[in-house]
C-alpha cells in the first residue's frame, strides 16, 4: 500500500500523501493487477487475506452483504462479489461447494478471471464430480485452477507457510503461472500436477491421515506381531506344554518388554541400512548422479518416522522396566527365593556374590542407559525448531556420527543380554533360537558394512563420488557444476 | 529500496540505476510516506526497525546524538529527532517515559503526525497517567496511537512475530487504522482496543505473567490441596486414630503419589468436558451459530493448558511410582514379609502364588504405562513447532481421538486399581469413599457422553450442524456461506 | 513483480493488465537493479533464488544448458551466464570453487559488478587461499562480497531464516552494503567482518561443529573426570587397600550415578554464578554501561548451554536411580540382610522401623523427584518453539525465579543426602570429604549471593541501576535514553 502511494506520488506531484488517509479506491482503477480478489469472508478466507497483505498484496472481500461480515484483516476492503471481481484478475474461491451455484449468475464478470479453488471436501467421493470440476463448468470462461487447499486457514494465520509444498493443477499454463508466484511470495512452495483432471487428486490430499507414517507404523506393527507370536510361543506355551505350568500372566508385561526392544532395535537399524545400501550402490555406479531405485528413495524418506517409532518403542521399554520391580511376581519371586535361601540351604557361610554376573548386569543396565539417552538426543534434534537451528554439519554430525554411536551401542545392550546364553543348549527350546538373536542379526549387518564404509580407501572414494567426481566421464556435465 | 530505484528510474530515465550507491536522501522529499520513524536507537528500536526493513519500508531513526549511537540495521539511516520527524508521518516512539520531556519542544514538527507509543513500565501503577496520555498531553497536536507494546525486542529481533496478536488503541481512527496495517504487514494479528482512555490496560498487559495458565493452575492447586486433605485424613489420621499406628511418613510420597494420578485425571477430563458440552449445547440449540455462554468459551480457550498440566502431574505420578522400591519403608515392609513368611508359616509347601493377583497388577501398570506414552504424545503434539508441521485433520486426529483414547486407558487404570475393593466394607472407612472413587467420576462422565454423541443417529446430526446445517431456517444466510 | 506492473501501467498507461501474462523481459531492460542474478542452479542456488523472489526481487538464473536445468522456483528465469549477468548488478556465485574459471572469461561482463561468494570448503585448509580471494583475482574487475555462507540450502528452503546471523567481508563499502540490505529483507542479522582479507576465516565458519557448546562440555568432561577419579579412589581402592574386599564392578553404575548428580549440580550453579557475579558488579560500579569482562561475558553466553548440559547429567542420574532395584548387586545385599535377619536376629518381636530414617529418605526422594521436574520445564521452555511464545516477562521468571528455585531444591536434595554423615569421622576416608560435600560448595555460594542480592535495599538499588540509573552523573547521556 505504502510502495503504491509513494509511486503514485512520484507520477504526479501534485497529490499530497502527508496525511495517513488511504485513497485505496482512487488508486484500485489505475493499478488492477495488484489487487487480489476473496470470494467469502470465513475463517479461510480471512486467514488468506491476511497473509496477502503481509506479503504486499491489495486485498478484495467479495461478499454476499458487504456490511455485516464480521471482522475482516485491516486495511483490506469489502465489496459486493461483482464489484469485487471487476476490481481483481486473480479470484480467490473460499466459499462451500454447496454455494458455487451463485457463480453461475457472474459469468460475464468472471470472463477470463482466474478462479483459485481452495476448497476440500469432509470425506472421498461426496461427490461425482472434482469440486474444481464443478467450478469450471458454471463458469466456462474462467480460468480455474485447483490448489493451496492443503494450507489451513490455522497455518495461514499462524505464519507456518515456510518450507511447506502446495500442490496446484489447471488446464491454462498463464493462470497457473501467476497462482504460482503469488503463492511463492507467500512462502510457501509449488509444485505442479498438471490438467485439471487430477483436481480430484488434489481434493483427497487434505484428507490423508499421516501419509509418511503409514510406511513406518505398518513394518513396527509387523514386526510386533510376528516377535510376540514367536516369543509367545516359546515362553508361554512352551512352559505350558513340556512343564504344565501356567505362566499367562507374562503375556502383559514380561513379554510386551521382551517385543519393544527387539522392534526398537529393528527399527533403529533399518533407519541406518539405507543410507549403507546407498553407500554401496554408489560405490559400485561410480557416480551420485544415477537416481536411486524408487523403493530405496522411498525407505530414505521415512527414516526420520522409523526413528521416532523405534524411540517410541524404546521408551515404552525404558517404563516397563522401571517396573519391574514393583510388580507381583517379581516381588514373590524374590521372597520365594529368600524363604528357599533359608530354609533349604541352612548352612552359616554367606549368601554367594557373583563378580561377573554384578559386572555383567551392571554393563547391561549401562549400555541400555547410555543407548537410550542418545536416542532421545537424536529425538531432540528431529524437533523441527531444534533441527532447524543447526547448521547443516551439525545435523548431518548428529545424525550420523550419533546415531551409528546409537545403533552401536543397543546392539552390544542386546549382546551383553546374551552374554553366554547361546552356548546352551536349553536356550534353543524347540529346536528355534530367542528373540533377542533374531533381533541382532539387522544391526550388526548394518554396523558391519558401515564399518567396510569407514576403511579409509573406501571412504575416500566415497567422499569424491558425493563431491562430484564420477569413475566414468560424465556426459551431462552440468551437474557437477552447481552447489 | 530496490524497488523504489526502479520506480524511480522508470519516471525520470536519465538516473543510472547501475552503480550500487543508495540515493535514498534524494528520494526522500518525493516519498514520504514510505519512510517509518524510529525515536531511539536502544535495542527496542533497533529490533523494530530491523523488522520494518525487512518489511520493505525505509527505516530513519531520530536520535540526540546522530552521530555515536552504535551499530543500526543495515540500511536505516540516523538523524537528528527534528529531521527525523519531517521525513515520515508515522514515528516509533521507543524512548523511556522518563526521557519523553524533549517531545514538548517538538511541538512544531510533531504536528499531525502518528505518534506509536510502544512503551512499558516495571510495575502496575508506577505513575497515575498511562504513559501514552501523558505523550498525548505533552504534543497535543500529534494523534497518538498506543499499542505493539507487547512485543518484546527479543521477539521481533528472532522473527517470532507470525500469529501474534497486539492490541492498540487510540483516539483517531485514521492514525490507528495506518499503524494497524504497518503492524499487519509485520506479521501480527492487530486488536483495536478502542480509544486512548484504554492505554493504561494495555500497558499492563506486558506485566502479566502466563495469563492463559491462571485458570488451569488455580483447578489444579484447588483439586490437589482438596485431596491431598481428604486423604491425609482417611489415611494418616485415621490410623492414628483408630489403629494408634503413626505413619505419618507416607505424607511425603504415598500421599502425593495418590494425589498427583487422581488430580491428572480429573485434568484431563476437565480438557474433554467442555467439548462434550458444547455437542450437546449444539444438538439442542440445533445450529451452529449461537454463540457458547462465556464461561464455557473460557473453559474451551483453556483446554491446552489444563492438559499439560495433567501431563505435569501424570509425570510426577510416573516418577514417585518409578522410586517406590527404593524407598526405606517399602524395603522394610518387603524384609519384614520374609521374615513374617519363615518364622510363623514354617511349613513346607512353597510360598502361594496369586495368578489372578499377577494378572490384576500387571494389567494395572501395563494400562498406566501405555495411558502416560499416550499423555507424552500429546504433551509434544502440542509443541508450537511439532503441531505446526500437522495438517489440521492430523492435529484433530491426534487431539480428539488419540485424546480419548487416552483418557479411556487412564480410566480404566483406576478402574483396576479399584478392582473389587469397593465391595468390601473396610474400604469406606469413617463412611468416606476412597479417593480414586471420587476422581473416576467426572471421566466416566465424559467418556459415557462422548459414546452418547458417537452413536450413528446423533453423530450424523452433529457432522450437519457442523457443517453449518439448521434446524430452524436461517435468518443470516451469511453464516452458512462460507469456509 | 505484481508492484512492477503496477508502476509501469501507471506511467504508460496503454499497457494493459488485464491479462496474467507476465512480461518480464520488456521491464528487464528499464528496472534493472530490481533483478538479482544467481550463477548455478544447484540446491542453493535454487533455494535462494525462492527466498528471493519471496522476499520481492526477481531472480534470473544464469546457467551454461539455460534449457536444461531441472525445475527452478516459479517466476525466476534462466539465461546463459553473460545473458544473466547483463540484467543484474549483484550476481550470487552458487558454483563449485572448482569450476570458477569459466568466470575468468567474463571479465567484460562481470565489471562492476558485485559477486557475493557462497562457497565452503569440504575441510579446513583444502587450498592456499581463499575462495573469495581466487574469485577476485579471476575477476579483478568484480567487486567480490564474501558471505551469508553460514546459510544452508536447508534453511533456506524451510524459512528458516529469521533471527540468523550471517557475516560479511569485503573491499568495497557500497558492494557490502548493497548484500547486507539484500540480507536484511532476507530476515537474517548481518555483520560486517571487514575487508576481503578475512573470507579465509568465514569460510571454515561452516566447519564449526557446535561452537557455543564446546566450554559446557569441556567444563563437564573435567569435573566428571575429575569426580570419577576421586571416587573411585575413596571408594573403590580404599575399600580394596584397607578392608581387602573388590567392589571394582561398583564402577559401571554406583560410581557413575554419584558422578552425574555431583556434576549436574555443580554446572547448574554454575549455570547461575555468572549473574550473581554480574550483579555484584554492576553494584560495585554503580552503573550498568560498563561492559563486563570478556571472562564474564562469554561464560554468560554459554549460561543456556550448561543448563541443558546439567538436564543431561540428571536425566542420568535419574534413570541410573529407577534401575538400582532391578541390578543384581542390590537384590543380592537385599536377599543377604533378610537371610542375616532371620538367623541372627532369631527373637520374635517384630523388625524395627525406624522412622526418622523413613522420613529422611522419603524427604530425599521427593526433593530430588521436585527438582528434576523443575529441570525439565527449564529445558522445555530453552526449546525455540516454546521459548518464542513466551513474552520476556514470563521468559525471565522461568529462567530466574524458577531456576533459583531448582538450584535451591537440588542443593537441598544434596544436604539431605549428606545428613548427618559429616559428624561421623568413618565419612571421611582417607581424610578426605565425600564427592557430595565439594559438589555442595559452589551451589551453596551461589543461594547466599543470591540471597544476599534479595535484600531489598540491595535489591532496590540494583532495580535502580538495571534501569539505567548511575551513581556517577553519566558522561554519556544518550545510554540511559532509548528502550
Amino acid at each position: 500500500m505504502v510502495t503504491k502511494l509513494t509511486t503514485m506520488s512520484a507520477v504526479s506531484e501534485k497529490m499530497t500523501a502527508d496525511s495517513v488517509a488511504l485513497h485505496r479506491l482512487d488508486m484500485a482503477a489505475s493499478s488492477e493487477s495488484e489487487h487480489v480478489c476473496i470470494f467469502g469472508t470465513g475463517d479461510l478466507g480471512r486467514s488468506l487475506g491476511l497473509c496477502l497483505l503481509q506479503s504486499g498484496y491489495s486485498v478484495v472481500y467479495g461478499s454476499r452483504r458487504p456490511h455485516s461480515c464480521g471482522s475482516l484483516p485491516v486495511g483490506a476492503q469489502v465489496m459486493t462479489h461483482a464489484a469485487a471481481a471487476r476490481s481483481a484478475s486473480l479470484i480467490f474461491i473460499c466459499v462451500h461447494r454447496e454455494h458455487y451455484a451463485f457463480l453461475e449468475t457472474m459469468d460475464h464478470q468472471l470472463d477470463g478471471k482466474v478462479l483459485v479453488d481452495l476448497s476440500n471436501n469432509l470425506k472421498k467421493g461426496m461427490y461425482p464430480e472434482a469440486n474444481a470440476a464443478y467450478l469450471q463448468r458454471l463458469v466456462p470462461k474462467a480460468h480455474v485452477v485447483k490448489g493451496l487447499n492443503t494450507l489451513s486457514a490455522w497455518a495461514l494465520q499462524n505464519g507456518l507457510l515456510a518450507g511447506k509444498q502446495v500442490y496446484l493443477c489447471g488446464d491454462n499454463v498463464e493462470a497457473k503461472r501467476a497462482v504460482a508466484e503469488m503463492a511463492t511470495k507467500l512462502g510457501v512452495t509449488v509444485v505442479d500436477k498438471g490438467s485439471l483432471s487430477v483436481a480430484r487428486e488434489l481434493e483427497d490430499f487434505p484428507l490423508r491421515l499421516f501419509p509418511e507414517w503409514r510406511l513406518p507404523l505398518c513394518i513396527a506393527a509387523g514386526l510386533s506381531a510376528f516377535f510376540y507370536f514367536y516369543l509367545l510361543i516359546r515362553d508361554v506355551i512352551y512352559a505350558y506344554v513340556e512343564n504344565d505350568k501356567d505362566i499367562s500372566y507374562r503375556i502383559m508385561v514380561s513379554l510386551a518388554n521382551k517385543v519393544f526392544p527387539i522392534v526398537s532395535l529393528v527399527m533403529l537399524s533399518l533407519c541406518y541400512l539405507p543410507g549403507v545400501i546407498a553407500a554401496f550402490l554408489q560405490l559400485y555406479r561410480g557416480t551420485k548422479y544415477s537416481r536411486f531405485p524408487n523403493w530405496l528413495d522411498r525407505w530414505m524418506l521415512s527414516r526420520k518416522q522409523m526413528g521416532l517409532v523405534a524411540l517410541g518403542f524404546a521408551f515404552l521399554h525404558a517404563i516397563y522396566t522401571f517396573v519391574i520391580p514393583i510388580r507381583y511376581a517379581v516381588r514373590h519371586k524374590l521372597i520365594s527365593q529368600v524363604v528357599d535361601e533359608v530354609r533349604h540351604n541352612n548352612k552359616t557361610t554367606p549368601f554367594y556374590f557373583d563378580n561377573t554376573e554384578a559386572w555383567g548386569t551392571d554393563s547391561f543396565y549401562v549400555l541400555g542407559i547410555l543407548g537410550f539417552f542418545l536416542y532421545v538426543l537424536l529425538g531432540l534434534t528431529s524437533l523441527p525448531s531444534v533441527g532447524g537451528s543447526l547448521s547443516w554439519r551439525e545435523f548431518s554430525f548428529i545424525q550420523s556420527k550419533l546415531g551409528h554411536l546409537t545403533l552401536f551401542i543397543c546392539t552390544a545392550h542386546g549382546y551383553i543380554y546374551g552374554w553366554n546364553k547361546f552356548l546352551r543348549s536349553s536356550t534353543y527350546k524347540w529346536y528355534t533360537p530367542p528373540g533377542y538373536m533374531l533381533c541382532l542379526i539387522v544391526p550388526s549387518v548394518v554396523l558391519v558394512l558401515k564399518l567396510l564404509i569407514l576403511i579409509p580407501c573406501v571412504d575416500h572414494t566415497l567422499t569424491r563420488i558425493r563431491q562430484g567426481w564420477e569413475r566414468k566421464k560424465p556426459t551431462d556435465e552440468i551437474r557437477v557444476f552447481s552447489l
